[in-house]
């Protein structure tokens, strides 16, 4: 028998749980919430088989996931090295960044605590227990970064998470916070900037953003997302977005000359190289 | 029997084929296109019912739809001019950009032939004949251009096309290309730029866009679209989209300064105006 405590059960702690109880049936899930109607919610439908404090769960527990925001991991690193934890008990957490999570968890592992970083590469512009799924994660990237776990427990946390098939990568911390800000960060504020000048700039159009098609959509559907969550991401890894934002301001400003000159070749680059890279990107990955 | 004349069969012509094939049932829909192979492959499906050149389709047709890229569209408006057409026929367009289209239908105008400037608001980064499909544009806006087609002329062109229950907007040449630089244009330009700065950024790294997850991927989307086609697009707007290019790099490099200074207040509000757009735009339009 096997316990597992997850801490946070928003869209990504909910969802491990729909995972976890998809799998092996010699497992109890322990959850606990600040929204206690999402506990009870997720309780009704079998999704955790027991609500209970962040205290109490961790101790029982042989595997404790750290599934609220950054912030709330750095804390409750902090509050699970004054407990008594089991001996075996592998720590970890689904956290956005993970520099400051890692920096966090020493506090654990001084107490000879194992602790491994955890991220799952998906998410949703939904928040919350209920718009949690099972197959939030199918064939996504899980990124791993090697703390104090042993290989035993590793393994026993991705046979907890096996029915979603996920794709295991290791990485360090900082090559992961530079990454992530790429393809997730920095993409979030630029959508968020998009609808934000779209919005100003046809402000008097009688028209306006309601004649957008599926391709502006499509463009700025991320930017629906929790602006609580994405000012604490933006809060955590500040010197990669900002940097990254930069090569980006640099790149479309040297496009925008080439479009103001008429300049038809380079315009002409610039189109053929994002389709080969986006279409190769459609070969390469699960989804389209 | 009314006769539909289609110049250019690729995603939007050939969709607008299909359309028009749906309803009413006494309407014969010629079609001319430069690949061939589209020609007898939309032949064989029933979707056009007879290929044909651009003079011959021109001198039969009640209707003709010039569906090609803008810089084609001028052309064929030239030509057209020095053509013996039905003294009842109805010229329209549907290129993505409504001023240079207008200009150049001055020169059927003066021969007293009916121009009326066109534009339904879809698309897809897919291209070519095979693509289209009869739903391409349900629900979607289609603008019209008003220029010398009587009333009757515009509402034999909205019945052809009835069964795609089009959101039909009246606007003027110079508003129509301010508004789909916004929402089209310009998010076509900045989704290219994340790509290609990605691709660069992440050029050494071993993991890189293959960790991309869904949210990079719907952002990025429209960045597989055809190069020449946007290309095309950039030349024939240029004034519109760097005007909105400068805004959007204004309002970028702000939101940047906000996340370097650990601004959370700014930050927030950024992401909440953003989160609010968004969600409203899910709810004034059709699709989400």
């Amino acid at each position: 028998m096997t316990t597992v405590f997850i801490s946070g059960l928003g869209l990504i702690g909910s969802s491990l749980a729909r995972i976890i109880k998809q799998g092996d049936t010699d497992v109890t899930v322990l959850g606990a919430d600040p929204n206690d109607d999402t506990s009870q919610f997720l309780l009704a439908q079998g999704v955790i088989d027991d609500c209970t404090t962040f205290a109490e769960g961790s101790v029982q527990a042989d595997v404790i996931i750290l599934a609220g925001p950054v912030s709330v991991i750095t804390t409750q690193l902090a509050e699970l090295a004054t407990l008594s934890l089991k001996s075996s008990v592998l720590v970890t957490d689904v956290g956005s960044t993970k520099r400051q999570v890692m920096a966090a968890a020493k506090l654990v592992q001084d107490k000879g605590i194992a602790f491994m970083g955890g991220h799952p590469m998906a998410g949703s512009h939904e928040t919350g227990g209920r718009a949690g799924r099972a197959n939030l994660f199918d064939g996504a990237v899980y990124f791993i970064v090697n703390g104090t776990q042993r290989l035993e427990q590793r393994q026993l946390f991705q046979r907890l998470l096996a029915p979603a098939q996920l794709r295991w990568v290791t990485i360090d911390a900082d090559e992961h916070d530079r990454l992530v800000s790429q393809i997730s960060h920095v993409p979030h504020v630029l959508a968020a900037t998009l609808i934000n000048t779209a919005a100003d700039e046809l402000k008097n159009d009688p028209v306006g953003l309601k004649a957008a098609a599926g391709g502006f959509k499509s463009t700025t559907r991320i930017a629906a997302s929790d602006p609580t969550m994405w000012t604490a991401i933006m809060l955590s890894n500040t010197e990669a977005i900002t940097s990254q934002l930069d090569a980006y301001i640099t790149n479309l400003t040297t496009i925008k000359a080439a479009i103001a000159a008429g300049d038809k070749t380079t315009i002409h680059d610039f189109f053929d190289q994002a389709q080969r890279t986006r279409q190769h990107l459609d070969h390469t990955t699960e989804e389209g």
